[in-house]
């Protein structure tokens, strides 16, 4: 994976896993996309719940480290940004102690990226939501669906 | 935003905000609609979890007011709630304390507003899920994904 | 319900309910399924919160029994496994403690099912999340999306 540079938003190469679901299905020009967790260099830069032990800034971080996966997912596995007709729906799950009320800032942090890498394709409905916890311990997940054009108009 | 009268289910004109997302992504017949809070008059009525200090029924209350705002966007944004074809899939989250076994009640209100505005095409597959905390500090917020007839069949 | 026997991946015969929502919305090729909870018999096996009074291997079994309730309904409402194009989508929660890490390895006890019950067409993405509460304290809900081929060419 290479490393984000220090306040630039560059797309990230996540690594391939042997997992037995799939990173991404495409089917009839939708994908759906696995949960992506905020991997930087194969690791999640921060473990744990947003007023636990982990920052509202540090949240914010995590949900740009998501989104940046997503798109290198959609590099990886579907061809590329230009095949994005629309990102339709991104939930974004925010591990955090009840009574957390700075779930929409979190998730501005990831919608900014998609708007930044794909203008108004990259406009999306979203849904934030604080959860009790996430895997690898990590402080944000996003789920992402996205509408595709054909492989042969991308080309 | 009209204020609800007692007792009756009067679909509400929730206020446009300057949100970097869209309240509504509509693509191929399919409508995404950002993740509804109880707005009532601009602002969430109750905060907090159900079990610590949001009662039972104020949930519900507050799920009726969520649907009631997501009519409200399709309304607004899509042109009227006879272009809807169906409403396909309702994912609803409470925010309460661990153990709280009321989920599928407060989700019930929700769900009574789509079937009395909608008939046939207002039922859905729906989820109920628990959560740590939510936008607002509201105590609910629903995700919905609606079938819409083509605009100019509605017209 | 059929009970699963000891070993086995038996697809399980879902009781039909009276309620509001339906089990399962199917439109223009895509199934849209309830969540989905680890009945059987009738029950739901193990109360509560991983971390908290159910074990994860426990957790593990609900999650198995979610997979293959989803099957069932599948059999039930759709007309048998055949229909299944693929899955797309599963979103898995887990009603868990905060900190609890075993989240990956809970919702990969249910991918299996889909995989053993239907090869390639039951790979899917997946979205593992630890939440406060499920209906009925289930320690274990899966929301699934499905594309389906059309009635004709499954019968």
């Amino acid at each position: 994976m290479t490393e984000a540079e220090e306040g630039a938003s560059t797309i990230l190469v996540p690594r391939r896993s042997a997992s037995p679901y799939l990173r991404v299905i495409e089917l009839d020009g939708i994908a759906h996309l696995n949960g992506q967790l905020p991997y930087l260099d194969g690791a999640v830069p921060y473990a744990g719940t947003v007023g636990g032990g982990v920052s509202a800034e540090e949240a914010e971080e995590c949900a740009r480290l998501c989104a940046l996966n997503v798109l290198g997912v959609i590099q990886q596995e579907l061809g590329g940004l230009e095949r994005v007709r629309q990102v339709l729906r991104i939930t974004g799950y925010v591990a955090c102690v009840p009574g957390f009320d700075g779930l929409p800032a979190v998730m501005d942090a990831a919608s900014a990226i998609f708007v930044e890498h794909l203008g108004e394709r990259g406009r999306h409905a979203r849904t934030a939501i604080g959860v009790a916890a996430l895997p690898r311990n990590s402080p944000v997940e996003i789920e992402v669906t996205v509408a595709l054009h054909s492989a042969e108009r991308a080309g």
